[in-house]
């Protein structure tokens, strides 16, 4: 074997993980989220810009405001999974970058000045982050089922602000039953990899 | 603790990893590459849409090429590394969706049709299939440094096409002498999370 990580972990984390559509109704507890950032936080990004933001959706009067902006077919499992979270990029990350990247504070201001550099930084790099979170959940033993079929300005304008921009839904929770399709194929290495 | 991964793994991919600025001579081969795509390629994507595209350079004429279009902070870097991956976004990879998405193959027309739209879904979906890559170095033993400090029209003009969109470079190997600074501070739960 090529991997040093435990095949247990490589089933968890990969190889047996599977985005669930249905969920049992065990909840998911706070301290589990704050465990899944406690690890997750430290992947990468790009000056350790940390842009991820992540809007926790627990009343139902929350719910209902989220599940009328989803797909049709997203809404049965967006109104029933034990959680939900909306994943969002800020795009005023730069306020923290001094605090964040001690080794070049200037940094804020030498490359982040302009918004537009800033938003297509801030997307790429919570994109990272979510799925290092998406990993985190599996790492907690729960099925996550990310979602990107949603009407993005509408959450957008229900949730978050315009210095926030959604990125996907995620549902979180143990899978319940017939929580997902069999597994479809991936591309070979060769389709996906080529060396000059 | 509210996780289920293993602490060892948990260290490798995590805790403990941490983005290399230096490496050791020790090749990285073929095998270890194929291993690690062979794990992170079951990371969820938008329908299974599978974005990423790897370019891996292992020629001393190709590696010369991709130097000059990083920053100069990178170039030693990128230039000393024992193998560098280009990571872009595949913009045509509808091509592929009636086979990875075999539940529903009208999604090639009905959802990505126009170019625009497959832009933003394949920056978005190769920006998680990226950081699944790097959780799979990691689970290889290897130490990755991502880096979006170079030219990146410059990059696509060298090595990739109109649709092909690159999303950064990594540098793969067993971490060298003064690998890197001491971890930068991570933002706070609270800071991060909010709940509605």
């Amino acid at each position: 074997m090529s991997l040093v990580l435990d095949p247990a972990a490589q089933d968890l984390l990969f190889r047996q993980a599977r985005t669930a559509n249905t969920f049992t109704d065990e909840p998911v507890t706070e301290e589990q989220v704050q465990a899944i950032y406690d690890l997750v936080k430290y992947g990468p990004t790009a000056f350790n810009q940390s842009p991820l933001r992540v809007v926790l959706v627990r009343s139902a009067e929350a719910r209902e405001r989220l599940v009328k902006h989803m797909s049709e077919g997203n809404q049965p499992k967006t109104a029933t999974a034990p959680l939900v979270a909306i994943l969002a990029a800020d795009n005023e990350f730069h306020e923290e970058l001094p605090e964040l990247f001690p080794h070049f504070p200037q940094a804020k201001d030498a490359f982040f000045a302009e918004r537009p550099v800033r938003e297509r930084s801030a997307v790429l790099n919570a994109a990272l982050q979510a799925a290092y979170f998406i990993v985190g959940i599996r790492a907690a033993g729960l099925a996550a089922g990310p979602m990107t079929g949603l009407d993005f300005a509408g959450v957008q304008k229900e949730f978050l602000d315009d210095d926030h921009t959604p990125l996907m839904v995620v549902n979180i929770g143990k899978p319940g039953e017939n929580a997902w399709f069999p597994r479809s194929p991936r591309l070979a290495f060769d389709e996906v990899v080529t060396t000059v």
